[in-house]
């Protein structure tokens, strides 16, 4: 059988491109897979993985005979990519990415690449906090939500993309993209931000090391994961990200409050309150 | 060989007080252990689980024979019940307790107990998300390290209360009541408080389901943990957790500035020295 896809171009070769190469490779769904990156030695340790079958560190070169294009670089950098890949690619080519943040990545493609544009946005919810392509999991994305945003795209491109995304094992849902960068503020860049700074408090003291536990573990884990790529997803999801934290801080105020005037029952219900939607969100 | 505690008194028989049972009567320590709840619910578990022989209601009662007397139960409720222990105990017993917050109650017993004090305030770090008798482990102490707070105790009690968490397995580290909760603030309470605050407005969100990811699992996760104990602890280390959250808001409004001025450099730097501070207090 021949695989759906002859040539797969991934720009970015970190966890979630490799990964993707990996997944591709390992289901028999691409004959070549073609690695953009800015590091030659980032694009050799994904050769000898087996991720990409070739690489260059030139996007516009990469995508010129590609069927599909992924963009898996921070996302900051992909508004700059998408106007490469548009000039370069075939026009019978189909192209998504893999960033946290949608907003700005979907309206730069609405606003700047033929109508209706056969960029697709899309969000696997894979990563963690590992980076680069040393981590790649040919299984990362088996069983992951992939939230697509179709808006303003080419209905057959966004079939083809939801197609793509599920022949790595992922479970579509399809989402406006500013609605996405609202909800992932909240559940994943707000967390994120709050995570990297109980860290940076914590390691503010000495003598720290027997205090800390489990619970500081699990809490500031992703703390550990890559600064640019937070950086990127701070900077392209700005307002939500603002909202979010406002909202978390006064929340802080609040528990400030009640512990000063000894209020058990508002601590109770905030305890409460909290374990609830752990509980509702995310199981136990 | 005869176990070296004829009787220990365990007060709360939660996750932390049945696990201890079990480790001592798996590690052959105590000839009884006897178990002492509000709840006869919990108690019968307790006791179906073999963490307890027997069990009362009745704290005076369940201390008056005892050679150790180890109060699991939370930490708003430790001062009231040294009263009762003083006045129930015999004069050779010595006890000590497992709460996450150290001052006030250490305090308490040198303010009311006989001088020197036969009461050694102890931590064993060794909690999770987990609670109630159901979730006990004769192993959750094994390999904990337990933070022991000796100030104003009576030397042989310290030593054989460092004697008895060293004997379920604990590493014993020494230091000052306040010092103890001036740095859990920040490595347990105030992560805890912030936990459940991005738990709460998370749940907030409609459609988030499909947005949940590991990152927002692990961040959230001790935000399962019991209300009424983590109400305690913010009662019973006030100071130190009110000092923690108002450095965590303006962590948080720093980066709200950050994101506002577009000023990547600042963001990356914050990232980093959570990444840094992460790596260094918790390792990979």
């Amino acid at each position: 059988m021949t695989p759906p896809y002859p040539i797969v171009t991934i720009a970015g070769v970190g966890l979630l491109g490799a990964s993707l190469g990996l997944a591709l490779k390992d289901r028999g769904l691409a004959d070549h897979v073609r690695g953009v990156g800015r590091r030659q030695s980032s694009l050799d340790v994904a050769i000898d993985l087996g991720a990409i079958d070739s690489a260059t560190t030139n996007l516009a070169e990469g995508c010129a005979e590609a069927d599909v294009i992924v963009l898996c670089t921070p996302a900051a950098q992909i508004p700059d990519q998408l106007d490469t890949v548009r000039d370069a690619m075939k026009s019978t080519a189909i192209a998504t990415d893999a960033a946290s943040t949608k907003s700005i990545i979907c309206n730069h493609a609405r606003n700047t690449w033929p109508a209706p544009s056969r960029f697709v946005g899309a969000h696997p919810m894979a990563g963690s906090e590992k980076y680069g392509p040393d981590a790649a999991r040919d299984d990362l994305y088996d069983g992951a939500f992939c939230i697509l945003c179709p808006d303003g795209a080419d209905v057959d491109a966004a079939n083809a993309i939801q197609e793509f995304w599920s022949s790595v094992g992922c479970t579509i849902v399809a989402m406006d993209a500013a609605e996405h960068d609202r909800i992932t503020a909240r559940t994943s860049h707000v967390p994120h931000v709050a995570a990297a700074a109980l860290a940076k408090i914590a390691g503010q003291l000495e003598n720290a090391g027997p205090m800390i536990g489990n619970g500081f573990r699990d809490t500031t884990r992703i703390a550990a994961g890559r600064p640019e790529l937070w950086r990127d997803i701070c900077l392209t999801n700005p307002e939500a990200i603002i909202e979010g934290l406002e909202t978390l801080e006064q929340e802080c105020a609040a528990i400030r409050d009640a512990i000063q005037r000894n209020d058990a029952d508002a601590l109770t219900e905030f305890f409460e309150a909290g374990q609830r939607a752990r509980q509702d969100l995310a199981g136990s």
